[in-house]
């Protein structure tokens, strides 16, 4: 069934452009990664006669002229998207920059920005008569791939690498996927799963290679501009590990721009861990000739070595005239516990990097003190909790005694 | 200043009414357990006047007319509630309970409900003129404190016992909290708690103590009214510890039927832990006079052998014409992974003790197969790791081979 609002998958490497088939993967001519293309006059025309603010749907699915999927009758279960976007004021005046905004998208069905991705998976997969899903992830897309087809009926195989934190492991087993860890990389992880894939006949929900996927990632700058109302940010800032989020994120804009619903696109601030960064040292060097790198960071979800989608990811920095910033492992634990004690907001590592990224941004002069920036949080502090003890401490621990606190108080310089 | 909407704080114990300051704590006669009244006739005018479907808001203060605040300025920043309600129909299949819902409160700031009653701490302090605000919990409500607090710029004492889930303390240390771990019961920990209060004269976020917390915490009943359209389901479920939480979910429903916005009331279904059940043991015999338990169960959020809710709780179990149920932690933790598997929906073990109550009370025959019942799941599962993964079980573990992985698969039966 032809989807009405969409004109084809144009390849990013052939520019070739075939149709938007809900089971395509990578381009059936050369195998560069497809990217969905729009009616722009469609899409605005839709968004004119039902204003977004009259709309009941609190979440990504409400802006159903924007996604690529059938109709109304398949909405996945699980409520993905209509995160919060706070104003920041007092921890944008901790690091200097007055007018901060954090998108928290650790507020997830599954607790990450991936959820926004899986929930489109399960819907592609039943679109094409698929009941198993399959991925391989460094945790986050795979519990929400689980959760989302969980909540939708169909099975799923999971592949992550062994090092994945215990809580995305533990949503897994807890949502009835059949997992299996990878004792190895991402890039091992990827390749056993491409082969199973390959092997059994399962529904491709792999990074890059569905070109679904990046259309859920999207649904968050479509709300970022709702938020704002549809006043664009100067900057927005996202952690880069594969490169398919900064790649919807930048996706959503091009969109609400080709629609007129916005008249000017922000700067991506595109942020890596120091440990891990082959897009942003390409980027950094102007060339789509990027090379691996070791996984040496705590922020496993943006562990990637080799990433999947360089070409979007290198593409989004350069076209939005992007900021480049890597950050130490130490500066990342620095950004969640600024984002807990300061927002009130609790990530996980990759999840505070945008965060870490802006933070030294503005140290180092890459943005200005008056810009208006937007830092999206893409996953939740509680998936993690071995590297927030590392990163917060560990607390007090006293007999329920008055003197034993007050020993334990004087002890810390603690006041009351 | 008076609040437009409230009449007054009524004590449980000997009836009298006092002024609903920000401050209250307990009845200043007698030392009873307060319940904050409103005009309904006031609230009725404005929810005609301006219709919920009309309203932008979508957090808890969407209910602003049910609510004991000010004015608009003073909101926390965290967006609490608006969390989920799903229609789960494959898990009430699977229970044998075709009108089944799940509302996930682990949506929510810091993944509880407990944001609900902080959100409301944290404005009533303010109002209070106050800076500084101390607690003692069995985890979901310190973390939920610590987390809004801090997005408010407030300071914060949390008390938990040292049995606390790792999750519930790393998520205080991240906010920033002055973190105090107590080697004992919920009991001890509530009375050191007490006296550092006193002693050092925070704002009280006690359960109980504080009359306003049981108000944000309604908030659950009237978004699952909003949700329904209004119409009443049968029954609501929902875990019990120290009994402030089903005294609020009762609260919510009564100031509905109040301000005449709903035609009937749900039954409550009152569930507790077998190794814990002050309250239902109670209720059971048809008595007030509870008797102390030890706090025997994996579900620590609701292991709390003195509660201090115990007049509310039991007046809402019997005013509603309630249901009675404890579930073993075998019972706790079956339930967890049938809301996971069926419903997408990851809990904490207290978080699956209403919905392991519903399973057992349709199975002892204490509900009708056909009634309409809505469960609360009330916290995150990501909270606690520690016993999902002893609820789920560990993955299977290979290298990055396929004929490893091809092994796995025969050893365990699976076909892929």
């Amino acid at each position: 069934m032809a989807l009405w609002n969409v004109t084809g998958a144009r390849c990013t490497a052939c520019g070739k452009v075939i149709p938007a088939e809900p089971d395509i993967t990578t381009c059936p001519h050369c195998g560069g990664i497809l990217d969905i293309e729009y009616d722009y006059d469609l899409i605005r025309e839709s968004a004119e006669k039902n204003p977004f603010s009259a709309r009941q749907d609190r979440s990504m699915w409400r802006y159903m002229e924007f996604l690529p999927v059938e109709g109304k009758g398949s909405r996945p279960l699980l409520r993905a998207g209509g995160s919060p976007l706070y104003r920041a004021e007092a921890l944008g005046r901790k690091i200097g920059l007055p007018n901060l905004w954090i998108k928290d998208d650790g507020q997830n069905p599954t607790a990450s920005l991936k959820d926004r991705a899986s929930a489109m998976a399960v819907i592609k997969a039943q679109e094409a008569g698929r009941t198993t899903i399959a991925c391989s992830s460094t945790g986050n897309a795979a519990s929400s791939l689980a959760g989302n087809a969980a909540a939708a009926g169909l099975s799923t195989y999971i592949f992550v690498p062994s090092r994945a934190p215990k809580g995305k492991v533990a949503q897994l087993m807890m949502f009835g996927a059949t997992v299996v860890l990878v004792e190895g990389s991402y890039e091992d992880t990827f390749r056993i799963s491409a082969e199973a894939i390959d092997r059994w006949g399962w529904y491709n929900r792999n990074a890059a290679i569905n070109p679904f996927l990046m259309e859920g990632k999207k649904t968050v700058s479509l709300e970022i501009a709702e938020q704002l109302g549809f006043v664009m940010p100067d900057y927005v800032a996202v952690s880069v590990g594969d490169g398919c989020t900064i790649g919807g994120v930048w996706k959503g804009f091009k969109d609400l721009y080709g629609a007129g619903l916005i008249d000017r696109l922000p700067r991506l601030i595109s942020v890596q861990a120091s440990g891990c960064c082959p897009i942003n040292t390409a980027a950094a060097a102007g060339t789509m000739d990027w090379v691996p790198q070791e996984e040496n960071t705590l922020a496993d979800s943006i562990a990637v070595g080799v990433p999947r989608n360089p070409v979007k990811a290198l593409r989004a920095i350069s076209e939005s005239n992007g900021v480049i910033v890597n950050v130490s492992d130490e500066e990342i634990m620095a950004a969640m516990r600024l984002l807990g004690a300061h927002a009130g907001v609790f990530a996980e590592p990759a999840g505070a990097t945008g965060t870490a990224g802006v933070k030294k941004a503005v140290e180092m002069g890459l943005i200005e003190e008056n810009a208006s920036v937007v830092s999206i949080v893409t996953g939740n502090g509680l998936k993690d909790v071995a590297n927030a003890i590392r990163a917060a401490g560990e607390p007090m621990s006293i007999k329920p005694d008055m003197d034993e606190l007050l020993a334990a108080f004087e002890a810390r310089g603690i006041k009351g």
